[in-house]
């Protein structure tokens, strides 16, 4: 039932408090964890058009941190004994969770409720209220 | 992290498949569930009037029924070995759920995605959203 997790991570405060919660499902058979970070694609685009960047300097740019970050957290869940893979996708955060949700044929989702995007969300709704929306499994979604 | 759990169920299908979770969560830890269940007054007094039935009468018939529900949910996370308290609230789910989730000081909630009342959810989004958007405890939701 939580055998392999999905944790899709925008790496914020919530985000990273819902480790925690992956290492007590441990003793209720989490065996593996997907780490999944989500590059805005359109995001990307604006800021390098806003900054008069080139867009493949800027990810470059994007992507290199995010794996640094992506490398903290896969220390920290082997440490706990986890199998972990690690996942950056460049696209729409929505559709890319979803996708991969599919494609590893995980048990259960965890998320934090709210991401980075603070002011758009309160007007759009989180990512994660629509993950929650359109998975196919069971989604734990950590509080702030 | 999950030793208290509040289990808010209006005996729905999904909500019944949420007890299954429940069952695996004691491996990390569950003790104690509370299920709650709460009877929706406006509800009851739209069919009272509806019907030209008396609201006493027709409270009385669906707590009678909502107890025997109740009743057997507790036989079987009993016989899973948990300490169960039952509560049956008389008002609005979403802000009976947030009352009880303070009250009894419970570390998560466990919830099915939708209830009964499927079309005026599919409008005004469902109780468990709402739950999810402002509970204080991380909620587990269970999809159909």
């Amino acid at each position: 039932m939580f055998k392999k997790i999905l944790y899709p991570t925008d790496f914020s405060e919530v985000s990273k408090k819902a480790i925690n919660y992956i290492k007590k499902l441990k003793e209720a058979g989490t065996q593996e964890v997907v780490v999944l970070h989500v590059l805005n694609e359109k995001g990307i685009e604006a800021i390098a058009l806003y900054a008069s960047g080139s867009f493949d300097e800027l990810l470059q740019r994007v992507e290199k941190e995010a794996a640094d970050e992506m490398k903290e957290i896969e220390a920290v869940l082997k440490e706990s004994g986890f199998k972990v893979k690690l996942r950056i996708e460049i696209g729409i955060p929505l559709t890319d969770i979803l996708k991969v949700e599919e494609e590893e044929g995980v048990s259960a989702i965890v998320i934090g409720s709210h991401g980075r995007s603070n002011v758009k969300e309160m007007l759009l709704g989180s990512v994660s209220e629509k993950v929650i929306r359109k998975s196919k499994n069971p989604v734990l979604v950590i509080k702030r």
